[in-house]
């Protein structure tokens, strides 16, 4: 069979940019045609980017030099703001799965409050699809617009959505305590981003002010049909690369809750609900891979049950998501070019 | 002058043992002149642990082979169980210090449930002094057995005791999220102790179950003058050797929590309650020192309130800690020997 | 397609075994339907390895409780000594693709020597194939029994044997530094492969005695028509999970070295050979995949020649080299299931 | 005793700042009294540098304001070229310990040749004390200006000087594989510095043209009498943080090298020259010290040797050896301050 899609990947110099040209590697319909950078354009992705590799090549242009007519989607890696920048610029016909935070909020001014700027297509936002897969399968099929919600949104919805409605937690006492390796800061060139500041140690970061505590609230709100939904998120930067860890402290009732969860995700293929009394989860058990293993502990303490999630935040959490979204937009099997892939471990 | 107490140490094969060892090498009344072990009798210290060096290497021998009536104090670093059926038979003229949990219950049965044992020696384990040592300095003037806290009960204690009295959160709402680096399971040959299974990844243990916790919460009960908090506690396993991170989600006011903390440790050496506002303390930050940093954060959702700890576990964990214990039983500056532990950054 | 092939996995607690399965897992034409082990025998081997996932599911089973009749090939993921003792009780119309050092040795003697037993089948190990993949084509067509090079002795001979014949280098200045994460040394519960152990350090091991290093001068001699080669060979271990690095100090001209090399792989699907100038070949480049990248360096020092190589040792070091050998023996492509493994960076 | 010399640090927002100041916080006579830095002028070193804390902290000011009749010696840890730029507007006073490269080279063309740029006071560099410290501790004593080696340098020569005169190895067959931690390549904000592309890999750089192997070579051809060695050095960046190791491939007499550099060393407090037979030191071991650690090993291969030297490359590679040098120069003995570092394991 011919590979149908033709794909620009917007932001190619980034690591979600490198992941999304990676995955597509095996995908049977789509082919990664073009690659945009500002500051690296002229240069190959191979030399950007060695371990993709010289076969397969791409030139990393600027997105006013890609031929658009022979693109049929593009993938959004930029940062936000960057982002609606340049997606609000493309042609029409070009879908788009965008990987920033940009169309993520259903309200432009939530935008505007987290991100501190006015979003310039607020009613793009509005409409655009929020993409996290096994939730939004059918509104996905044949849209042109899709938000991929962030990593820890990610993690954290799969465990959150599915026991919104009916409530089988106290929506008031909702804890996440989240771990995330480094790559989900990207590759900008930041202090807090130095081997030598990352590697053997630890610390927590926008605590009780994270930009994905609203866009966690929103989806809660949405599904609940509430609008007041606060949720406590303190996320921390771990010395690994891959893996985003959520350990979400709740109330409720543990056969409730893993119920609740087990019936969501029953048939998915890319989400297990560990039986309960399982080990722990593991990071590693997903490295690489587009899966979110989730696991429910009762607590000690009467009444608190604890869920935890992991994903790989480069994979589920980004690039393998959005892959999984366009295969949804076109009606295809959701796993067509994510399945190939294995978990390293070790 | 002239090193005045002889110590022996207790199981010197394992991290906190030579810990032990390394930090009195800097003490100036302190001298280690014995060191036990069953498995490695027979070879000196510096083959076991190089980076201890040949100078002032002392012979690992049988417990039964050190000459007691030369030696002031023991600190034990063994396993629990092993550590009080080996203490149980010292002489009584000296002094112990104990790092195992042996000792940390001050009702026999908590320990016989958690630990799965009956103590050999109730009625001692009811009189040992728990040194959590900016908590106990008055208790462990004199004393003649203390038990050292764990090194997760010693990170959560020193945020939340002092906000048991007056209760300045709200006790029935204490979630504490904690990380560790590997040296806090110790040296043991142990599959999940392997650089390929901590590498790269993380994980929740003892979700729910740990022993720490009825530690802690036995703790917090005789200081606020109860029976019945309970906590939850969730330790995660980090890819990194020292360091332990508590963050603990509370409900409370904000000011009054780090007004509490403040003015509890004013002056203390090795506390440090940062001013609010700053940024998030970090397990680097006190790496290889008896250090103790805290922060408090005010959270987006209304009334709840994150204090996070930082400590390095094999240190003010264990085995700093523990010579600060001895410096306060002795009378003596709290810091001899620890102060002039640099933190290792990077 | 239907499968055509039954695989039996020999070992599969190990990190070598589970790499097999994981890799067979995309296999066209192999299954694994056997997992064997010892100690683990009543598991399912999603319960060793979690990484594994329940789908697909082996129980791990006694070699002695497999139904050999219905297996064709047998991959051996076991230690050396143990391994040749299974091996040669396997019914004969079973295949072998042996990832041990049982039958590297054409000389028994040379293997007795360097691993302290007599082999017990001695003709077995000197009609073997030696499974370098690229440089036994031809041989590995249709054999029944195939031992797969160590993985230090892969990543070395990728870079020397082109230089054999003709000689392009002094063959009495061969001097190798190698640098290998720590699954090279397997699961095995050793002090030495502790998290604690392992991070943040590095030192070598079997400085001047390492058992690798005959096994390269056998197929050095053999190339060259030699028996006299003698190469320093000095192995170091790295604070990392995966990859395997050599560094090749050698004495010639820089052109023909790499003259040499290009010419050697040109058209090989797994092994690059980069042009003169580029930068240094990254373990990074490789994880998770069959590759092998080379580059040629010339020194300061005239007539001075570097040449790295780099692999990851699980897979082109041992798992990923044995599916490629048994591609070759069965007139396969010898990409099956293996090209769609792509490098996980970052 | 007061301290009787105050210190300034040039370029305290690196990590060779940071460690000088945190080393003389233990010094006996030696207060570090004055912070410099351009782009961080104006705040307070802690906030640079969290983990050096508030007590004793210093104001980071540009070089011009800081009030010099009070300082007696200043430690450049600038990078090199910016370093000579301001050494030479300083008042002649001060005394100079540079942990920069700017006046190691003793003939200025090669420094110009080596780093690019002319020399801005060729007859200082020239005249400098070139400052291994236990191979120079007679020139330095009452020197002005003082060059310490690059950390590379200091660990090879380490290894190579004793071996010179007599010339007990053949001086046309020295090779040097060496491994570093990143610490070494600074704070700087550069792509190859960030977590995700240290972490879990390694790869060699400056291969065949560091700009460490000339100045190798130069104090060779010094000790040696000679002026055409040529050295192989090749050096490789390690996935760990700090950490310096080694590998001399050498050609000579086990006995007669093991000989030489035992009997140099004799008596040095910071050296170690293990016994034959000894495990591979380890980089671990002298983690935080100035300690440095050398072990001899034979070849297979007749009439080959390698030696292994490990030292802490912020530590014996820079601020622990600059301080040594002002030890030697003051007179004083030269471990003030440094005695007290103990090595961090694990």
């Amino acid at each position: 069979m011919t590979k149908t899609l033709k794909a620009a990947v917007l932001g190619a110099s980034g690591y979600t940019g490198a992941e999304t040209v990676r995955i597509l590697r095996n995908h049977p319909h789509v082919d990664a045609v073009a690659a945009t950078g500002n500051a690296l354009a002229g240069q190959k992705l191979s030399g950007i980017f060695p371990h993709l590799g010289t076969r397969n090549d791409l030139d990393v242009v600027k997105a006013e030099d890609v031929r658009w007519d022979e693109v049929d989607v593009a993938f959004g890696c930029l940062p936000h703001g960057t982002s609606q920048d340049l997606i609000e610029t493309l042609p029409s016909h070009v879908k788009i799965v965008d990987l920033s935070s940009d169309y993520r909020f259903r309200d432009p001014s939530a935008y505007a409050e987290a991100y501190g700027r006015e979003h310039i297509a607020p009613e793009r936002t509005a409409s655009a699809i929020y993409g996290l897969s096994e939730h939004a399968a059918e509104q996905l099929k044949g849209a042109d617009l899709v938000a991929c919600p962030g990593c820890y949104p990610t993690a954290v919805l799969m465990v959150l959505l599915p026991l919104m409605k009916p409530m089988v937690i106290d929506k008031d006492a909702i804890i996440i305590d989240a771990k995330s390796g480094a790559s989900g800061a990207g590759r900008g060139l930041k202090e807090g981003n130095l081997f030598c500041e990352v590697g053997e140690g630890t610390h927590a970061y926008g605590v009780g002010t994270h930009r994905h505590t609203p866009e966690i609230e929103q989806e809660l709100d949405l599904r609940a049909g509430l609008s007041d939904i606060e949720v406590t998120f303190t996320p921390h930067l771990l010395p690994m690369t891959r893996g985003e860890h959520v350990t979400c402290h709740l109330r409720g009732d543990v056969d409730a809750v893993h119920s609740a969860l087990a019936s969501a995700y029953q048939g998915q293929p890319f989400v297990s609900v560990l039986p309960l009394g399982s080990p722990p989860p593991d990071t590693r058990h997903v490295r690489g891979t587009n899966d979110c293993r989730i696991a429910v502990f009762p607590d000690r303490a009467k009444g608190r049950v604890i869920v935890i999630a992991v994903i790989d935040n480069l994979v589920k959490g980004s690039s393998g998501q959005a892959i999984q979204n366009l295969n949804l937009m076109m009606g295809w099997d959701q796993a067509l070019g994510l399945d190939a892939l294995l978990p390293l471990f070790p």
